[in-house]
C-alpha cells in the first residue's frame, strides 16, 4: 500500500491498530488497542484525527467490544452493545462524524434481532470494514473526479491537512495526488505549514514523504511569493462544511490562499465528500466560527513566543466565498464555478 | 518616554545600555556593555538588532572605546581608533547601516587632526549621540508623514518589526502609531506573527503593549480573514529595499498582505527612510533573495515540527510590485502610488 493507513483491525487478535497521530512528524507509533477504554482515550487525545478516521475507529471499537460479549441472547447483546455505544459517542460530543458511524453499527444490531449472537458478531466486523472501504472509495473518487482538473508534471499547493491519515485512504485534497502516484503520474506539492496548529507541517509532509511524493514544506505567509514565482499550478484544499451558494468553510488561512490564487489567476479546488454539504446553510456567513485558545498561537511548541497576557484573535476556520473557488469536488462529481443553482441542481431538493 | 529604548549611552559610566532582544518577549533584560569585545558579541548574537540600531549601538562602541585611549598625539590616536573600528566591522560583514555608521564616526577623526585627543574624545561621543538623535528625528518624521494618510480611531496591520526598538526611537512603520500616542490619538493594531522568526509576535506585540497600545496578535494566516471582516483600515510595513520603480523588498509574506489589501480594497503603506531606496536597482526582480535555513521553519518553536529531511524553501524576502503599493512614506514625503517617473523626480540622478 501507497499510503499509511490511520486505522487497521486485525480479525485474528481482535485487536486495532491506530497511528498515533500526536507522536507525528518526530515518531511514527502504532497503538494495539484492544479494549474500548484504551480506544475512548485515543479519540479523546487526538492520536486518531479527521472525521472519517474517528468514524471508522469508533466503529471498528464497537465491533471489537461486541466479539467479546459473552451472552447468548439477542436482549442481552442488545443491552450490552447499547452501553458500549453510549460509552464510545461520549469521547468526542461534537465529533458528528462519530455518532453517524455508531449509529450505522447499532441499525445492523436494531435491523437483526432475529439472527443469533454469534451472526451478529460476524456482521458489525463486515459493517465496520464496510464503512471503511466505503470511506476508502469515496476518497478516490475525489481522486478520479480532481485528477481530471490536473495534468501529469504538475505543482499543487496544499493548507491544513486533508490526506490519507485523515480517512481510511487517499485523503479528500490529496487523493489526486496519491492517484496519480499510483498511475505513473508526477504531482508535486507544496504544503503550507499551516499555524496554528501545524497539521501542514507536522502532517502532510509527513504522509506524503512516506509516499514518496515531492512534498516542499513552506510558512503560511509565502505562498503568495511561490505562486508570483509561477510555482503553483493549483491550488486543493479540503473543506469542513460547504453551503448551499457554494461558500466553503475550511481551516484557517483558506482564504488567504483562494485570494492569492485568483491574483495569480491559479486555479482553486475545494475537495471534500457530499457529506460536508450542508443545503440548510443558505450561505458562508451562516458558518459558525469556532474562536479558539490564545495559548495555541502565543505556546504553540513548547515555548512562549509572545508577551505574557497580549491580545490574540484566533479563528479555527474561516470561509472562502464561491467566487473564488474554481470547482468544487466530491465523489459524485465536480461543479466548476459553484453557485446556488449548480448546488442546488446536484444536491438540492 | 513612551517607547523602550533599543540603545543607550550612559556618559558618565562610559557605558552602553543594549536591550537584549534575544530574551523578549518573556524577559525584558539590558546588557551593560563597557568593552568594544562584548559590543561585538552583542551585535554578533542579534541581541541589538535592525540596521538603524544596530549603527547607532557600532558608532557608541567606538566612542567609548575612544574615551579609554591612553594617548597624547594625534597619529596614536588616530591608528588605534583606526584597529577599533576594524574590530566592530568585523561583527556582521553584510550590515550596510553598521560601515555606514562606521564610516561617519572615522570621518572625525580624519577631519580633525589639528584638534587635541581630548577634543577628539568629545566630539566622537557628540557625532554618536547626533547618529542617534537624526535616526529619531528621521523616524518622527517618518511617523509624522504617515499620519497625514491615517485617521484617528483606525486599525492598522503590521508584518514583521518595523518599530522603535529596530531603530533609535519610533520605528518607520509604527511610527505613526507612536506619534498618535503622543498626541492623544487612537491608533489600534493587528500584527502578524511573521513566521519564521516570529519578529511580530515577539518583538511588535512587546513594544507596543510596553507603551500601552492596543495591538492583537494573529497568526500571518489569519490577515485575510481580519480584513474579510471589515478590522483593518490600512496596512502599513517597513522596507528593506526600494527599487527605482517603487517596487519594495520586506521580509517574507509583505508581498502576500499586500495582495490581500488591494482585494479588500485597504491601503498597502510601506515606511522606510530614504536610505533604503537604490535608484541604482531597476526594479524589484533585480533585487537578490536571500534563501536561509530549514531549520528556522522545521525546529521554529524550541520543537521539531516537521519530519526529519523534509525539503523546505525559506526566503527571507518578498517583493512587493509597486503596482501594490498605495503610497511609499519616508523622512521626507509621501510618494502616493510610486512608479519609476515620482521616484527619480524625488530621489533620481
Amino acid at each position: 500500500m501507497l499510503q499509511v493507513e490511520s486505522v487497521r483491525y486485525l480479525k485474528e487478535e481482535n485487536q486495532i491498530i491506530i497511528l498515533d497521530q500526536t507522536l507525528l512528524p518526530t515518531k511514527e507509533e502504532y497503538l494495539t488497542i484492544s479494549t474500548i477504554e484504551s480506544l475512548w482515550e485515543a479519540i479523546v487525545k487526538l492520536q486518531v484525527r479527521g472525521a472519517p478516521a474517528i468514524g471508522i475507529a469508533a466503529a471498528y471499537g464497537a465491533a471489537m467490544a461486541a466479539q467479546k460479549l459473552d451472552v447468548t441472547s439477542y436482549e442481552a447483546f442488545n443491552q450490552e452493545y447499547q452501553a458500549i455505544t453510549a460509552y464510545l459517542a461520549s469521547s468526542r460530543p461534537t465529533a458528528v462524524n462519530l455518532f453517524w458511524a455508531l449509529n450505522r453499527m447499532e441499525q445492523i444490531v436494531k435491523d437483526h434481532s432475529h439472527q443469533s449472537v454469534a451472526q451478529l458478531k460476524v456482521q458489525l466486523i463486515e459493517e465496520a470494514d464496510l464503512i471503511k472501504k466505503e470511506d476508502a472509495q469515496m476518497c478516490k473518487q475525489i481522486g478520479e473526479h480532481a485528477l481530471t482538473l490536473l495534468e501529469d508534471g504538475q505543482t499543487v499547493l496544499t493548507h491544513c491537512n486533508a490526506g490519507a491519515i485523515a480517512t481510511a485512504q487517499y485523503g479528500t485534497a490529496l487523493a489526486p495526488i496519491y492517484l496519480a502516484k499510483e498511475r505513473g503520474m508526477t504531482l508535486r506539492v507544496y504544503a503550507d505549514e499551516t499555524r496554528p496548529l501545524l497539521q501542514g507541517a507536522r502532517l502532510t509532509t509527513w504522509e506524503l514523504m512516506k509516499a514518496g511524493i515531492d512534498v516542499t514544506l513552506i510558512t503560511d505567509n509565502m505562498a503568495a511569493m511561490v505562486m508570483q514565482q509561477g510555482k503553483i499550478d493549483a491550488v486543493i484544499v479540503g473543506c469542513d462544511r460547504i453551503a448551499a451558494n457554494g461558500d466553503a468553510a475550511n481551516k484557517i488561512g483558506t482564504y488567504g490562499v483562494a485570494v492569492l490564487a485568483e491574483k495569480h489567476g491559479i486555479p482553486f479546488y475545494v475537495a471534500g465528500p457530499t457529506s460536508t454539504i450542508d443545503m440548510d446553510t443558505k450561505t458562508g456567513s451562516e458558518i459558525p466560527i469556532e474562536e479558539r485558545e490564545a495559548i495555541e498561537i502565543t505556546n504553540g511548541f513548547g515555548k512562549q513566543t509572545a508577551p505574557d497576557g497580549v491580545k490574540v484573535y484566533n479563528p479555527a476556520f474561516d470561509v472562502t466565498p464561491h467566487e473564488l473557488i474554481t470547482a468544487i469536488i466530491t465523489e459524485k462529481g465536480v461543479i466548476e464555478r459553484p453557485d446556488e443553482a449548480k448546488m442546488r441542481a446536484m444536491f438540492g431538493e
